[in-house]
């Protein structure tokens, strides 16, 4: 039996491998969904005309290929209440919480995320790390749209939309990893809303689930001004310190946010592994402050970057984060040498998968990898001229550029349009939600 | 005869009248350059079926109809250089002046226009503000794409692209000025490039040529901080200060930038009518600091954005700049509630015809006022839901998502396609730059 082979050519491949090689006129080979070849176009001659192989070939038409990016922090099913009280004060207590309280069930939540997929998978996001309630359908949306996740329930210290009793998603959490553990697209973690909205043995008992299982463990980390007051006021030391004295930093800790921390927290963080997503986007929107990722960075601390929910950081491409994190260090360090684009590239790529430890399977354009793709067209006219292909993704493109993408050996975009699901349809479950929602909202 | 007239109809209407009305399923028509009727649906029976009116219709799909967008600062042709040295120190010293002297002639001047303006068209923006050399070829190049621009000629104290001696710039501005005055689409002015690339006497001779011609005059004022300290040595004052002295400053002077300014010199651009074009998205890159325009604002200095050149903020929407400035003041003022996005919306709009003086002319959706439309369309999976439509306007879309553009009753824009030229040729032409742009970039 022939093997079946994709062949990506005509394009400049970014691999973002150890020595940043770039290859102009490249071309990509996949084998189901597994990376075989990276190299020169005359490379190919190896696979076409030859009887093992049915070569399927995708002209990449001079555009970009990098590999696809990597969303560190979100909570997908949050897009049906994009838009809602961007500006306001509080907003977390003061609506967000109610609206999830009142509106979260199965439905919205898998209508939200399958929404929220596809416009990540759109923008050329292949991985997404999910905190939220009812994984279980996220994890069905991922699956059909052919999306990667790292899909982690949300616990916390009241009743949640789907476990009535307090740190119910402790159970919800047990059996979802069970269920998905052996899954090629999805990873099952679990994700203690924050130090501030659990107990000190929820946070020990989702530390033990995440080591038994050895899964992800990620959290809101550092993010709140009163999160960081009450924990000094409460335990006499920062977040990350009391994350730490609870004895449930390892390298499976996702540091959500990270904000506010010091010399020591950032100490700590590098000794055991932890991995942080920078949501700068979102942090900023709120105010929140910057966290200080150059200073991570130097103490090698891996960085990969989140959108955060779409009610918080509004659009779900990690295109877009790339050019915020990038400016907003520059100004904060009086410095316009720092993060050339390149490291920012590395943060949406490499760094974002060594952080939701995937850096073996995604994350770079190498043989033995799998196939996540994303093609960035250079036919817009805000894409030319190119003379630096980092300096184009993060100060040109943006998440309307991205042609095609591929997960898992899979194409799931092509020529802008999603092709492994229905948009129409996907599009108009949402807005079926949008009267409830706005009803709900406007009586906060 | 019959009356020809244009009816946008099914589109959300973002008036940015005095009310700030926003009229759903709302209709605007406009005969030749003029809008004739904005309101609801119902209004258009006036118009249609009508023996003395010929209607063209264009169907809003249920998009989000705005003024079109304005750019207070950039350098249109400049954008063959752009994503060269991007995060390099001293740039404008060490790479951007050079490659101007080698490099910048007239076939380059108007090649760079006409990409810069398709690019702006094709974002949302019908009106900019351009200081550059050659601005005759900008000039040219406006009219043939039906752009709307206040082009102002570039004043140096060294050998300039298109004048050999210093100061050559002021002859220019004089017969660009008599050759443009009564354009319908241009508005001649004259741009002394900084305090600190002129003489006293050079910038009092532009501000004799804006006053006696009744132009605008722009320039990049308290950007640099080598400009700052230089000032304060050399004239014991700020730049403001400095340039308040010479007496040139007036309603007619539109200042960039403006990072570097204290209380007392607000309080000089308040009190001379000076409009502000605030430029974050290049100043953040350039790490140069934030304007305090929050401060301005409240002394009610009008201010509107900016792109920059292309090579220093490159890309030429103003759809892209609102967000950033939204951020990044947000952060440096530590509360997320300070400029809503309908404030931003404003700067991107009203705000901007403002500073150029062409705020009875254009800047909002209103009877009596050029029909300059932009058009966002809302079925690209980053468009909703919208519940709030400046948030979705300001979080959510980006130049991509502009769907139709009309400039002075004429649409330039349709389907995401420019219409008033030939983009594949215009591309073509910027690429055929590229090599010779290269090599000497290289040597730099």
């Amino acid at each position: 039996m022939k093997k079946k082979i994709t062949i990506v050519e005509n394009t400049t491949v970014i691999t973002m491998n150890e020595n940043r090689d770039i290859i102009e006129n490249g071309v990509v080979v996949f084998e189901e969904n597994k990376i075989i070849y990276v190299g020169d176009n005359k490379g190919k001659e190896n696979f076409i005309n030859k009887d093992n192989y049915e070569v399927e070939i995708i002209d990449g038409e001079e555009g970009i290929l990098m590999p696809g990016m990597i969303n560190c922090h979100t909570h997908a099913s949050m897009v049906p209440f994009r838009s809602l009280a961007d500006d306001y004060k509080d907003r977390l207590k003061r609506y967000l919480f109610p609206l999830e309280q009142k509106l979260v069930d199965e439905n919205l939540t898998y209508i939200g995320a399958k929404y929220a997929i596809a416009e990540m998978l759109l923008g050329g996001v292949t991985t997404f790390c999910d905190m939220y309630y009812f994984e279980d359908e996220v994890a069905k949306a991922s699956k059909e749209l052919n999306m990667r996740g790292v899909l982690c329930e949300t616990i916390v210290n009241f009743s949640a939309p789907d476990a009535k009793e307090p740190f119910g998603g402790l159970d919800y959490s047990r059996k979802f990893i069970e269920k998905w553990k052996n899954d090629s697209l999805i990873i099952p973690g679990i994700a203690p809303h924050a130090p501030y909205t659990n107990s000190d043995e929820s946070l020990k008992e989702a530390y033990e689930i995440s080591k038994k299982y050895n899964v992800p463990m990620t959290m809101h980390v550092a993010e709140m001004d009163y999160e960081f007051k009450e924990c000094i006021e409460k335990h006499g030391m920062t977040p990350v310190q009391y994350l730490n004295k609870l004895g449930i930093l390892d390298s499976n800790f996702i540091s959500a946010h990270t904000v506010l921390v010091n010399d020591e927290d950032i100490k700590i963080l590098k000794d055991k592994g932890v991995g942080v997503s920078h949501n700068i986007g979102a942090n900023a929107k709120g105010a929140k402050g910057v966290a200080p990722i150059i200073k991570m960075k130097e103490e090698g601390i891996n960085i990969g970057l989140g959108t955060d929910g779409p009610m918080s950081g509004n659009t779900l491409d990690v295109i877009g984060q790339m050019v915020q994190v990038g400016k907003i260090h520059k100004l904060f360090n009086n410095d316009r040498t720092i993060l050339p684009s390149i490291e920012l590239v590395e943060m949406a790529t490499i760094g974002g998968a060594k952080v939701l430890g995937l850096d073996k399977e995604v994350g770079s354009i190498e043989v033995g990898k799998k196939a996540d793709l994303a093609l960035i067209e250079t036919k817009s006219v805000n894409m030319q001229p190119i003379y630096d292909y980092y300096a184009a993704i993060v100060y040109s493109a943006n998440a309307s550029n991205i042609d095609t993408v591929i997960v898992d050996g899979k194409v799931v975009v092509k020529n802008k349009k999603l092709i492994s699901g229905d948009f129409t349809e996907i599009r108009n479950n949402l807005l079926g939600l949008k009267d409830k929602i706005n009803k709900i909202a406007k009586e906060l």
